[in-house]
Formats: C-alpha cells, sequence, structure tokens
C-alpha cells in the first residue's frame, strides 16, 4: 500500500472522482498531524467501514489564541506519512494555510449557544476556527464519513451538530478515546510533558475513572462524582483545574443535582505550560 | 412541463439522485415565493444553463428581525406554482420551519466583517439568518448552479463569497435586476407600496440611473455621483435614504473619494412602511 500525498485542490479533486466513479466509499479523518495511536485507531477504523481513507494533516492556525501554542504544535510528517502508510491509509491531504485562508477570507462557521463554554471560555475563538476549517474540508473531501477521537468531546459533538444544522451529507462518527498503559488519554501535545508532569499527568485519568466507577456502583448525586475527581486533582497540586463538570452527552448542559440521562465527566487542567484535557462517559450515549 | 412539488427531504433526495443518476444537470434558485418576473427570469436563465431547475419557496424566520414583516412578507404559493410551471421549473421545494429549524439548532453562517455593513446595519442578524438558510439548502439540493438577483447586492455577494470561503461545490450567479417599465426595482413587497407611493419610488431608479449616466460621460467623483441620487430623493421628501453609497463590486468596501474599479452605487430607504432598496453597477464587473 502506497500512501499518496496530495498538497494542491485538483489533485483532491481528481482522487476523490476516481474513488467516486468506481463507486468506493470514501472515510475522512481529519487531523492537526503529531499523529499518535489515538488517530491510527480512528484510521484502522474507517480502513473497516470504508473502501479508501484520506486523511488530513493540517496545523490550524485559526483555532489558536494568539498567545496559544500554534507555532511550537509539533510537526512530524515523516513519521506521520510512514504510520499513516503502516494503518492502511490511503491518501494525505496537505493543504497550504493560504489555499485554506485566501486574503480576504471572511465567512465563518459558529455554535453560538457552546462555543464559550467549556473549552471555548477560555479559548475564544477556538470552535469558530474548528468548525469553519472541518466544514471547508468536509466540502473539499466530500467524504461518506468522518470520524473524531472522543476526547476532544466538545469538538466532536460540535462538529455532529454542525453537520446536522447545515445538512452537511456525511456520517460523524465519534471513536473511542486511545489512553497509554497507564490511562493518560494519548495527545499530540504530551510529548510536552516533562518527566515529573508526566508521572502526575495520570491523576487525570485516575479520578475520572474513579468517578465511574462509583456512578456504576450507583452513585449519582454530581457534586459527589465531581468531588471524586477534584480530590485526586488536589492530590496533584501542580495540576491547576480549569473546567470539572458533568454534562448531558448530547447538548453539554450541565446535568444539574444528579446524573439522570447520558452524561460525560469532563475536565480540562493546567500542567506546567500545558494544558490538558480528558473525559469519560459514565453510561452508553442517548 | 408538470411542476414537481417536494416538502419532505427524503423526496428532495430522491429528485436529486435520478436527476444525479441520469447526468443530469441541476440549477437551483431559493426564493421566499411572491414571485415576481425577476424570479422568473432567473428560473429561465436556469433553465438555459441546466437540464433542470429546482425553486426554493420558504420564508426564512432567520433573516427577519423582531420588528420585521415576517409575518406580513406576502405569500402567494398558488400563482407562485402557475408561474413556476409556465417557466419550465421542474420542481418546487416546499419545506416546512421545523425541518430547516429543527429544536435545539444552533450552528450559524456569518460573514463577520460584511453583516453588520449597508442593509446589515440596519437589520441584525439579517445576513447571519440569508447565509446559514442558503448554505443548508445548498447542502440539501446540492445543485451545479444556484442564481440570485442582483437586485439583492449585498446578499448576492455575500452568498457567493461563502460559496468561495467554505468550499462549497457549486457555481453562485448572480443576475440582472428585472425592473417596471418605469424603472423601478422589481420585489416581492412592491406589492404593498400605496398608489401614491408607488409613484414616489421611481424617483429611486431614475436617481441611480442619472448617477451611472454621468459616471459614463466621466464623472469620477464619488460624493458628486451620490449627490445626483441624493439630489432626486430630495425631491420626494416621503422617501427616507437610509445609506447611498458607492462601494467596490467585490469587496463592498466604500471606495473613497473617487471611482476607479468595478463599483456599484446602492441605496436604502424607507417609504412609508416599507423598505426599498435598489443598486446599479457603474462599471463591468472585475
Amino acid at each position: 500500500m502506497t500512501l499518496k500525498t496530495i498538497v494542491e485542490t485538483a489533485e483532491l479533486e481528481a482522487f476523490r472522482l476516481a474513488l467516486f466513479s468506481a463507486g468506493k466509499k470514501l472515510a475522512f479523518v481529519p487531523t492537526m498531524g503529531a499523529l499518535h495511536d489515538g488517530h491510527i485507531s480512528l484510521v484502522k477504523q474507517a480502513r473497516q467501514t470504508a473502501d479508501a481513507v484520506i486523511v488530513s494533516i493540517f496545523v490550524n492556525p485559526t483555532q489558536f489564541g494568539p498567545g496559544e501554542d500554534f507555532n511550537r504544535y509539533p510537526r512530524t510528517l515523516t513519521e506521520d506519512a510512514k504510520k499513516l502508510a503502516e494503518a492502511g491509509c490511503d491518501a494525505v491531504f496537505l493543504p497550504n494555510i493560504a489555499t485554506i485562508y485566501p486574503e480576504g477570507f471572511q465567512t465563518w462557521v459558529r455554535n453560538e449557544p457552546l462555543e464559550n463554554q467549556l473549552c471555548g471560555a477560555s479559548r475564544p475563538g477556538h470552535f469558530r476556527g474548528v468548525l469553519t476549517v472541518v466544514l471547508k474540508l468536509f466540502n473539499l473531501v466530500r467524504p461518506e464519513l468522518a470520524l473524531f477521537g472522543k476526547k476532544d468531546y466538545q469538538q466532536w459533538r460540535l462538529i455532529e451538530k454542525m453537520a446536522a444544522d447545515l445538512n452537511v451529507p456525511l456520517k460523524v462518527i465519534g471513536s473511542e478515546t486511545v489512553r497509554e498503559p497507564d490511562g493518560l488519554a494519548m495527545s499530540s501535545r504530551n510529548r510536552y510533558l516533562k518527566p515529573e508532569e508526566r508521572a502526575m499527568a495520570v491523576a487525570i485519568s485516575r479520578g475520572l475513572k474513579a468517578a465511574v466507577e462509583k456512578y456504576k456502583a450507583g452513585e449519582t448525586n454530581a457534586a459527589t462524582l465531581t468531588g471524586i475527581v477534584a480530590k485526586e486533582m488536589a492530590s496533584q497540586p501542580a495540576i491547576k483545574v480549569e473546567y470539572l463538570t458533568i454534562c448531558d452527552q448530547m447538548s453539554l448542559a450541565p446535568v444539574g443535582e444528579s446524573v439522570k440521562g447520558p452524561a460525560v465527566i469532563l475536565l480540562a487542567a493546567q500542567l506546567g505550560t500545558l494544558r490538558l484535557i480528558d473525559n469519560m462517559e459514565l453510561n452508553p450515549a442517548g
């Protein structure tokens, strides 16, 4: 299996049309590169459900705030291409910034009620950038399905909602978070954790897992459940919790006093210069 | 020629797929109904360039402000269907509001720099509603081309820009404004002009035409050209000018002191309870 590298939209269109003419089903995995096993599991899942898989690698400037890590976001293209080829990916789309955002670009996609909630509260403009670039990529690639990791839970739900709200003709699939053996959710930014931070970071998934287990044992009080995570976080004072909340899986609204329907416990925290997020669903999706 | 009436999106999908399988090219004319010769000229133009034509009639609630005329916007479905059948339209799509905006709808398309300019200045949220519904209709109908009247010049340009910015795979065409014999731009709302207002309203197109002629005779000073229209407006004190400006045809930025590139003179005015808009390009499109 050779991996086709596509930079120009005309090449992408030719690739897409060839598959389409042959009646082949195309799956799409949009990424920012620096691929880890979480991304690769999406590619493998795509491989199982479609005839062809295309991955995009585009570090999207509009989803980074002014003080954020756009410039130091990891770029590891050679390793990424090798991993994609091994995983059975057919093509990788590597658009230039000027292709995606030509001069005078001015039309944006926004989820107005949710874009400033959760991660959006500390990252103004982030989800506007995410939704806009993802819709553009959807329109360029025009796949039958697109896969996203649940680790970025709010991102996944907002993209799923965008596709439904704007009648985008494809299926959005959320796939389970892939974790390190000790439980840490895989993330392209984890490589920047110092060894002592890496050791501390595991407290996040340990806390979330403890809350899920308590829920499964019958506890439905939201404050009790978040309290379990908070206690774990308190054991690592270097980890500064940004938010810790239980939300409805679909609406992302806080559940209130007790967990009734499908819910997810979400956390964001600062550790050194890094911002870490993680979440776990408390019960099956609605 | 019989006109097919489509209400549900599943019927629309079947209609679209049948054409697509037969290799036929589909053109789309989105409207709010109350069709006049301007709409019909779009349908006829569509007919000439495509194998099939679909028109949507949807009075889009999200593009009307709280104090605006959503409830009294004219609805003339029987006459509309007759006109469409005569013009060679293949299908009319009449979605319900609940189909377009199901409960919990929350994703919007916005042209942030231009949505509050010109008509947007007095109609907050208007272009957000227009762009969102048009993108939804584009995704539902998936035509090869879509036609809009230049009478709503800013609307046309913002839709054209949206399609380009978001990589929507279709061609947006702007078509010349159709006018009454005396010059008044056709509009669904004109039926609400009282006879004396109807007589006054012609001053708008008369003023714009005089400015265009002055430009063609060599005058490039923007203030002189708008002054010609202003003078005509002053002759009808019942007409309250909301804006009168000369803008670049593409960016819609005011041209400044003198007209150099492709420009358009635009006017909005209040006459009784009605808001009227009109415009004329001063020179060929860039």
